[in-house]
């Protein structure tokens, strides 16, 4: 097979993210939100917010990174982060994901996108520090927004939210402080319970 | 108010992009495609197909002119590719929503996304002709996927859609030879008029 045609083989394939729905609503509190769309916010988010990064970081980078860190989910599903007998398994079922997903690529991108992709998983360097944060606040936000719709439906308590959170802290120590702000407000609200 | 908050009122704002419905049906034909998660799949092709450009571009302002430049869809909606009516108003509608989107944002901030948005719409940088030609390529990729449900629905005939997707070989000859073998292979098989 031809390299375009390869390319438009996987960018067909990862339509299917934006069937893929996850546990938090959007901030009208409407409807789930689904992989896709939450990506793109999450894009954004690093273009908006590069600035309050810990350690500098390399947008391009970071950006990728957040494009593709949820492709996995085509064929492993969203795993809920409170969800432990869930996440036990993710880790074997995500990289058997990954490894169909990227392969649709020509060698050189199924690389990268691997890369990028294990980068994200690992929390290491300053950029998936910061992508890692974004994706956790995002949720916190649109849980406030909401009332906490998702916090009691699954009955989660304030603990459980400040160590999901935590590594925000690794990302931007900014972003953190506004999370924390947050958690104790949503609980002072009562729309957390502590 | 300080900046940060300004970038948090922002990013809650644009939210509503998910809410947003486009015209074309996702690639499995079951449900019509939102803004949102149409920019994040734009994002992911300039990513993987960047090397086909007509001209070297700088892949950073690509993507970041694609992650903004439906924001306006908020206030003004998507309007019709082959809508006429809808489109003699929507350069006017577009721009009063363009004000106060970006307005949300820090100065520094708003300059900068207003200015990537006229120069995605302007069309005149290797970089905006790159990005258009994503834009329209999606959506007829999905329309033959979904065997010319929207052509169908609507009437358009294989002159409509060769004239609305010629850009796209301003942006990449590789991504409108594509364009046009789509095209043609439509016509051939009965799911597009000539």
């Amino acid at each position: 097979m031809i390299r375009f045609e390869q390319q438009i083989n996987f960018l067909k394939e990862v339509d299917k993210l934006k069937n893929i729905i996850r546990r938090n609503y959007l901030c009208d509190g409407n409807r789930f939100e689904n992989t896709a769309e939450h990506c793109w916010h999450l894009a954004l988010m690093v273009m908006t917010l590069a600035e309050h990064a810990n350690n500098e970081i390399d947008i391009l980078k970071t950006i990728l990174m957040l494009l593709i860190h949820d492709l996995v989910e085509i064929d492993a599903g969203d795993t809920y982060c409170y969800d432990s007998t869930g996440n036990e398994t993710k880790a074997k079922r995500e990289e058997a994901a990954a490894d169909r997903i990227f392969s649709l690529l020509p060698l050189d991108q199924q690389k990268v996108y691997h890369q990028l992709w294990r980068e994200f998983e690992e929390m290491e360097t300053p950029e998936s520090q910061f992508a890692n944060a974004v994706d956790r606040l995002m949720p916190l936000i649109q849980n406030v927004e909401t009332g906490g719709k998702t916090w009691q439906k699954n009955h989660i308590s304030e603990s459980q939210v400040l160590e999901r959170n935590l590594p925000i802290n690794d990302g931007s120590a900014v972003l953190w402080n506004y999370a924390k702000f947050l958690i104790k407000s949503s609980v002072t609200k009562g729309i957390l319970n502590n």
